[in-house]
């Protein structure tokens, strides 16, 4: 069975192909030269089904989005308790403080800001590790995340550097208040390091779907992180992962998120994917202009919002005594995901006839009716009967690709 | 077959017994003489179904818990531009500010603050509105989410405006701003008896749980109010709910949630469940202490927590062509939502043979496994021969209550 | 002798006259319809000498400028101490917040604001005071300030009642937490009443004058309040008067001052003089455009800036022997403080010859220079001879009026 | 004539000398080893005359007592325009933030907090400076100030380059902004040594008496910087010198003041007087506490305050015809200022019969009235014949050392 859902992620790239506001990050040449035009998304579902578009092969640096799974990696090394004690997890509001830190403790607010992610960075490993330590924790455990060995772009990490004073500014006020002991300097490099890995959107929705996932990678079945961790880190990233407007992020879009420099952009919905976005030009606060309205053509298309009452699964599966008919009864909305756990579920019934029942479903999203029509289309393909009862045509003109239509109930 | 859930419940409320902290609301004689030892909680399900525990049946006044249905009501009658035009959707955050409005709009930050609340009052029904159809429309609303009909306890409302120069001062404030009309002693007293609606722990969970399920009533089926707008409510409820330190909240208890003086709480998972404790004590912010410590608990031992890998469903179903027998394959973590739904599923399979496959979950939680032990042993005593795939030893010393095991495969 | 200063203030106005911007305050139509290119000014020393230019005759409601003098008032009345416990003397800051109070304590941070001006005016007289007691007793101190009886214009206080929304907003939260007592509306009414006394500019330059002489009138020589008290209101207006950017006017001007909406402005240098201008064209801020210019250019011409150092008086005066000759020693800087003291000096010397010695004077302004030029022509005029030792030609070309010039030294 | 005021200040350092609350500055092991004990104080008058007490030949390191001075330097060398360019004049406020830059323009928001003075700092000179350069035009600044060369402490300079991690924070800060365009580390160093500059007590009154004098070193007469600039320090230092609670400091103590955690503290009173202590036990802020203190009673007893109507010289100078008789006029309040210049005023008559009139004045502080009493004593043991004119009893008891008193009239 064909699933519909490349040929939607190409469309809302086409869409997006004429955008050309914004402009590279200046700030580096290697930034700088990126070629602006590339663009590319991703969806992994939490079930490892990987889903991509456009330049889906070109690498590019992780920068800031290599943060949430840094502080994962804190965590994991030195605990919950250990990293709360330096690093906060409240949003910075409107920036109008240069460095955001709390005012007792002087904790960065959270590690989604560069003071926190520092912080982050330091505690790396354990209290006596090399700088190169660090670097090579957080490498590979990005390179198990994403499914492949990722690199770092020594290059950009040098040019970075060069230009390295906000960081540094950072690093030795952080010093100050003993958040972290290692010199300024040292640390500075390894979290450029960091943020140079080259990866693509495939490698960033994989390792978006593997937090979605409570911490298993969904190729591999690898747990690599604790639930709990996995759980922190979204969360983190929903109270204070993309935006000043925190709020307007999460009523909007709706899928905590964070982007990087050089034009990659990740989020994640619990339980459901991790879906990813490539485009260099970055609007004012330094967020890809295409890939944020990827997001929101995704949230408001496809009903991929942290709330949305999209339950993702049949509400009640019925199964005839002699094993020729079976049931299917949704409840509420069907979109992405609701949708795509009904096809996996259509291809495990092993049934003469089976029958759609969407009485008690209030909507279905443009992707939702395609990919449940692309269901019943192939049941019938292996000779299945469909029917489908649907009082409320929620399911309009359900044709099934040849001018074919299920039988009404 | 009988659910654990209740039991859950009263053990938590049972451990919370000895908590005194706290002390009810004084400033109205109303509040500050309820018995502060009544305590209660309750959960409604997506799907329906209420389980409480305690004093279920005593009635408080909703308080400010009132603020997302009238905000949800507000939505409904003027439109969500037409709300957010006066209305914003950021946390307040450390409240420095008497009012918490915004800088050059001077909009309400969002409307679970005061201010934002009485906004959201004056745009219930339309512009040319009397004070006591707006009354009406926000108590039937609450009455049709809750199931039966309301009533405003007008003692506590004619207590309260007495001493209501704080929304008195806002609601001037309001109007300095255009952002209000009506005369501000009118929308006070409106707004009060809003607050003043008499409701119990099992009304709450039904409200919530109305959201939780995209705006369907799910006892009643009937769509209270269109699933963006249920959407919107739950996202302004995760990002300014509760707490100042909104990101302590969602990434330690990750329940959005809004409290009452009265004692009164409630919280919502979408797609999964609505939550609700009631307990008169308050801390120095005005939420009910037990209450709090109640949700924690329930996010803590139950899973339920708005980022928790708690799939909700099996992940695959597999079921042999002669009918006889079926493989229930689960994956990830296992606590209140994927257990439930379990037994939901179980109760729908018609096998002679049923096989529960759990060598890909990492976690099973306390509820989980009580929750799953308890659809296994009602199989058996339907006669179903139950046999259980666990190489990573979840689920140890399956007894099935009965000191019988499922066999192992 | 002429003094040059009313001719000083004539061009200063005059040079403003094309100056339209702004816009006389709309919010009540009484404000609305004042003249707007009436303007005055007027400077009283703080030996009681006053001197006006423009429309010194015309009446306007005092407003915000009553707020100094009810903040002494209450000092007064209540004690300095009784006053700091609900009244703060910190700058608000950038006006990110609505009421400025303090976080903890709830004080509005000072009295020049609303919030602290009600609370000020909340505290005249007693706990037990009627509002008559209290504008009566604002209207009384104020007269005596002035040396005339000044009265209330009751149409604009009926006005601004009207729409005192902000100012119930701000009285209704001061009854919150405790800062005061009075019923909200009786409060604001007291207010506005006490804001709608009407003044002319010689009145606002004697009450400021009053207070530049450490509380005693200096035309009826009556201690009107104590000197701490002069001194504690000048100091809060220097830290809190009259801008959000405080040190940008202290710096830059240096006049602490106070505005008014009707376009009235006051302004104090202790020790020297009180200030006023009146042009009811307002900015942004709604401080009158013109009066504010007229207040920069006295600054930047006349030295009128409170850390000036214009001493004010002769250095030395070296009396010889035999009573015939006089040396005055002038040191710093001769501005219109020196120079005006210079010339009440000279008026007391019966000498047959005075030497003026400016060897050690660095900067004589153009006032300074005017006024130092026509003290030497009047002694002339009287039979002195005069003499000059000028060797760094701080007053070149010294022509007395008749084209006569002292003698060289 | 023996000044009363030597003793005046060794009674103040007596009084606090029991005060042994505070610490030295502990961050480097030349400031934390520093004689906690040591205490001193000078005051220097616009006319050149310097008192002091105590330790008075103790040196210390200036610190930031060096800003205000930098300051000027920086605005001699590129104009005020260039200077408020990068450095604005704004209080910081309650500090909530770690550098208090400006929001839009990155400005730090004074020079006297660290971003400030160091953006003053490398504002020295010119644009294409060496870093010895620059401290060599601090260094010969405050030397021609004080009157004597000044040296570097490099000891203590290379100890504080080794914990500046604070500074260079800020550096780099400034540096990504385009504030400073010099390598971090070369300015802190550069920055460094200036706080490292050796001063007394008697030094820092000299320097601020130069800012009181309206720029001109009142010893040499030499002008070290124009009148405007001396203006704007001073305005600055009253705006945001000392304490986030400027208007507490400006209200109750009114001498604009810088401190440095060395134990050093300067006023400074237009026209009239720079004011100086030492101490080395800091507050939590990092003012010398008993420096604090001392300030605060010179306030309190010596009417030492930016605007007590300490009017600083007789109204009024009555000279007869024949030459045997002076009339001398006071007026308002008698305290340290007026006072001074009275006796200055008495030497330089010389009259058989000298009437004081204190009938005009209201208040006469404790050290005005030994001073006017030991300015009359002197007058008797010349021969003169002495008139007092006190129908107030202003003057109570008017004992002349002697048990004489003068002639009442």
């Amino acid at each position: 069975m064909k699933t519909p859902i490349p040929d939607y992620l190409e469309e809302v790239l086409a869409e997006l192909r004429d955008v050309d506001d914004g402009a590279t990050a200046d700030y580096i040449p290697e930034l700088a030269s990126a070629d602006p035009d590339r663009s590319a998304l991703a969806i992994t579902s939490a079930d490892g089904s990987t889903y991509s578009a456009g330049d889906a092969e070109v690498a590019f640096t992780i920068q800031s989005i290599s943060k949430p799974f840094a502080y994962a990696a804190a965590i994991m090394d030195r605990g919950l308790d250990g990293v709360l004690e330096v690093v906060g997890v409240e949003p910075s509001g409107e920036a109008f403080d240069e460095l955001s830190l709390e005012g007792e403790t002087h904790r960065p607010k959270n590690p989604m800001i560069n003071a926190g992610a520092i912080t982050a960075h330091a505690l790396l490993v354990g209290p006596t590790t090399t700088a190169a330590d660090r670097v090579e924790r957080i490498r590979s455990l990005c390179s198990r995340l994403a499914g492949r060995e990722l690199a770092v772009d020594e290059r950009v990490a040098a040019s970075e550097l060069e230009t390295a004073d906000r960081n540094l500014a950072i690093a030795h006020m952080l010093r100050t208040y003993g958040i972290v002991d290692d010199p300024a300097h040292e640390l500075v490099e390894g979290y450029v390091r960091q943020c140079a890995l080259l990866v693509t959107v495939e490698d960033l929705s994989m390792m978006a779907a593997t937090l979605a996932a409570g911490g298993v990678q969904p190729r591999t079945g690898e747990q690599l992180m604790p639930p709990e961790v996995a759980r922190q880190v979204m969360a983190v990233m929903a109270a204070a992962g993309m935006y000043d407007a925190a709020g307007d992020w999460l009523t909007r879009v709706g899928i905590p998120a964070k982007s990087g420099v050089a034009g990659g952009m990740v989020g994640v919905l619990p339980d459901r994917a991790g879906i990813s976005a490539f485009s260099p030009r970055l609007d004012a606060r330094g967020n890809s202009v295409r890939g944020r309205m990827a997001f929101e053509r995704l949230s408001a298309d496809m009903g991929m919002h942290l709330f949305a009452a999209d339950r993702g699964l049949p509400d009640r599966v019925e199964l005839d005594d002699d094993g020729t008919a079976a049931t299917l009864v949704l409840r509420g909305t069907v979109e992405f995901t609701a949708a795509a756990q009904l096809l996996d579920l259509m291809a495990t019934l092993r049934r003469d006839t089976v029958l759609l029942d969407v009485s008690r479903v209030h909507t279905v999203s443009d992707v939702g009716r395609r990919m449940t029509l692309e269901g019943l289309r192939r049941l019938r393909l292996d000779g299945v009967r469909v029917q489908l009862h649907d009082p409320g045509e929620v399911l309009p003109d359900p044709d099934l690709g040849d001018g074919g239509r299920p039988e009404r109930r």
